[in-house]
């Protein structure tokens, strides 16, 4: 059984957060989820809808992968403090770290990047590199692999990365078998990145 | 400004729900998302992971949009006739009910689904034709629009038929701007169905 510690704060991007977390739940018996935030109770996502944080960050245990979603508010989290030295302690523990979308800049905020190749929102990536630029940053990827660290791009990517990842923890007829249940077709290919083209006409003031 | 009003019972699927939501809520000047349950409060998905419904199902008012996602939930809603009487009021009082999954069957035992064709998820669709014989289930089919009733085939393809939707309502070049920002694959025919051969794999035990 792995647990997967999902970090919440306000303005997270829904599917950034329930995109992987629906392929990695139909594997209930192997997956475990959990959702962690700063503190205890509702979180309001950038469109509105709220999700419960089970855990407070200073009290969770160490995570077999912890997933870390982007959307607009990672723009205010970048300079949280508090939580951006709660996420390095828990990336440092972690097995895996898997970031979506702009999710990537607050693991990068963490310094645990430095050197490591990783992706994220092509929309956003100018403003995402400005959060780490000692990282290897990749300009057309669907997600990157680099040791511990898995980092994918803009939103859906993250339900390809997490079916790469289960292809990668429990062989690829059982991602497949996940793919199909959710009617999804799945890109398979991390190199595959149709919306590369979208670099430079991002900014710091996209909502991704 | 239209109201998406989204159904939460426990056991909701989770992609079914924030899939659609993602793409509405990236319209956040269009469409305004709420969440109603039989009552208010969190509800547990299958995956385990709680949403906040904001308001009673009682006390709503109509939408513009109702959406009703499956999940494994939906073999306990079905015999749940205080719930399919609210969904069968406010169904007839929405301008359109879209549903994802086996939230055709929700639909289906309001009735007002006979005479129309709909689809559901390939892998149930044979549990999903019990809770509704006189409606005209289509075997192959991404998603099916018939007046006002939008019916979707699988998880996935709630984001498929939701991007149609806002084809539909706010013009494909809107829709297509919703896809990029989500950095999604749009499977935009609603005929090109390759779950199809899922149908009568699947039977009344299938968790979706």
């Amino acid at each position: 059984m792995r647990t997967v510690g999902t970090l919440l704060f306000p303005g997270f991007e829904l599917l950034d957060v329930f995109g992987p977390l629906e392929m990695f739940g139909t594997l209930g018996d192997t997956y475990r989820l959990e959702m962690v935030a700063e503190t205890v109770g509702p979180v309001a996502s950038r469109q509105g809808p709220k999700a419960i944080a089970d855990v407070a960050i200073e009290d969770a245990s160490p995570y077999d992968i912890l997933l870390i979603p982007g959307g607009q508010g990672t723009r205010r989290e970048v300079e949280n403090a508090h939580l951006i030295d709660c996420l390095a302690c828990h990336a440092r523990a972690s097995s895996i770290v898997a970031t979506v979308c702009t999710g990537a800049a607050l693991l990068a905020r963490t310094g645990l990047l430095d050197g490591c190749k990783a992706t994220s929102n092509k929309a956003a990536l100018a403003w995402v590199k400005q959060q780490g630029p000692y990282v290897d940053w990749q300009d057309r990827a669907r997600w990157v692999v680099d040791g511990k660290y898995w980092t994918s791009s803009g939103v859906s990517a993250g339900m390809d990365m997490a079916l790469g990842l289960i292809a990668a923890l429990d062989g690829t007829a059982k991602a497949d078998e996940v793919a199909v249940h959710a009617e999804y077709h799945w890109s398979r290919n991390p190199h595959d990145d149709s919306f590369a083209a979208l670099y430079d006409r991002g900014n710091a003031g996209d909502d991704t």
